[in-house]
């Protein structure tokens, strides 16, 4: 197999779509100019290739010649390694962008995501759980996101793959109406998700899974 | 400033002690053999300079030279960078380490935290949303990692940087006896946590904040 190949699951019910977690790399492979192909594996019969893959059973994956990456973090990570349009070459900016990737991950994903979690599941109001999350994420986190957001245009200086771990996990944050007090990181947000290399790999993402319907 | 420093809270309250992020980063410096210093930041009242080198006021921060990086996450890739005895220096080694570095933090931790976050905080009992982080980490994670850990002794091959993310984050699950039904799990956390580095680096971390009370 030689050249890029995303996989992706075949099909999934309509309310991940547009958020499962290959649209990070589309959107990334887009920014990058870089060609690429699409292939399915069963979401509903999950095989054994599958697993030998990506070990949760989850998407994506991709392999770039020999080899076959999991985890959209990783994946993002070896795509800036191979394009500048995705991580700087200098130093600092190299530093900059691999931490603000983390961040993205895990000081704010890691606090969206539980929360968005309630929310999918249903109206959580008081439960006390839920106001925990609710205070992780609005307290903890978003105040500091809207800090940084305000005062730069992106995370480590020119656009790169930590703004599309960052901008994708206020997404769906804001898709919940959970920005509503945050001006700057909505405006972060949609300068982002504006750009055209998303606005490809949402269509394209939003196709491939009507496709199976 | 010439070497490694890093930066952690001058004190925390007893119960997340040996639990505080810092303890990924002495344990990895521990492992390579590379010296450092350790300095403190107060965990009371968090001034300008803190948000300076980690926006979110939390700790640990490293320094190299003229660098500062956050994210425990971050500072692990930096670290792995400089050391081979934290990730082997071969293309495929390289990549299967980060693969598994961002697994720790992003398939298994994004389960795990919340799941102890709810345990933390009192008997969550049958609150659903408790339930439903329970299914999440028991059901959807747990299971995979077991199948990976009963048929090889560390996840990139050699001991590398995923496996102190990996270990570190199912030692919290341990904590609160969440691996009871995954015996090779309990037994790889065993294996991890036995090693001479983390012991050290567990008595560093209480002594550090011991210091202080």
């Amino acid at each position: 197999m030689s050249g890029l190949v995303l996989t992706t699951f075949d099909w999934v019910p309509p309310p991940p779509r547009g958020f499962v977690r290959d649209i990070r790399i589309r959107w990334a492979l887009e920014e990058a100019g870089l060609p690429y192909d699409v292939e399915s594996t069963p979401f509903k019969d999950r095989k054994t290739e599958h697993f030998a893959h990506q070990p949760f059973g989850q998407v994506p994956w991709l392999t770039d010649d020999g080899l076959s990456i999991f985890e959209s973090g990783a994946i993002l990570l070896h795509l800036g390694e191979r394009s500048e349009k995705l991580m700087p070459a200098d130093k600092r900016g190299r530093s900059d962008t691999k931490e603000w990737l983390f961040a993205g991950l895990n000081s704010v994903e890691m606090a969206s995501l539980p929360w968005a979690l309630c929310k999918f599941s249903g109206e959580p109001g008081d439960n006390p759980i839920f106001k925990q999350f609710e205070s992780f994420l609005k307290v903890s986190r978003l105040p500091h996101v809207e800090n940084v957001v305000a005062s730069r245009e992106w995370l480590a200086g020119p656009f790169t793959i930590a703004d599309i771990v960052m901008a994708d996990a206020l997404r769906l944050v804001d898709r919940f109406e959970g920005l509503k007090d945050f001006p700057a990181t909505r405006a972060y947000v949609a300068r982002a998700t504006t750009r055209p290399a998303f606005q490809k790999a949402l269509a394209d993402q939003m196709a491939h899974f009507a496709k199976a319907d």
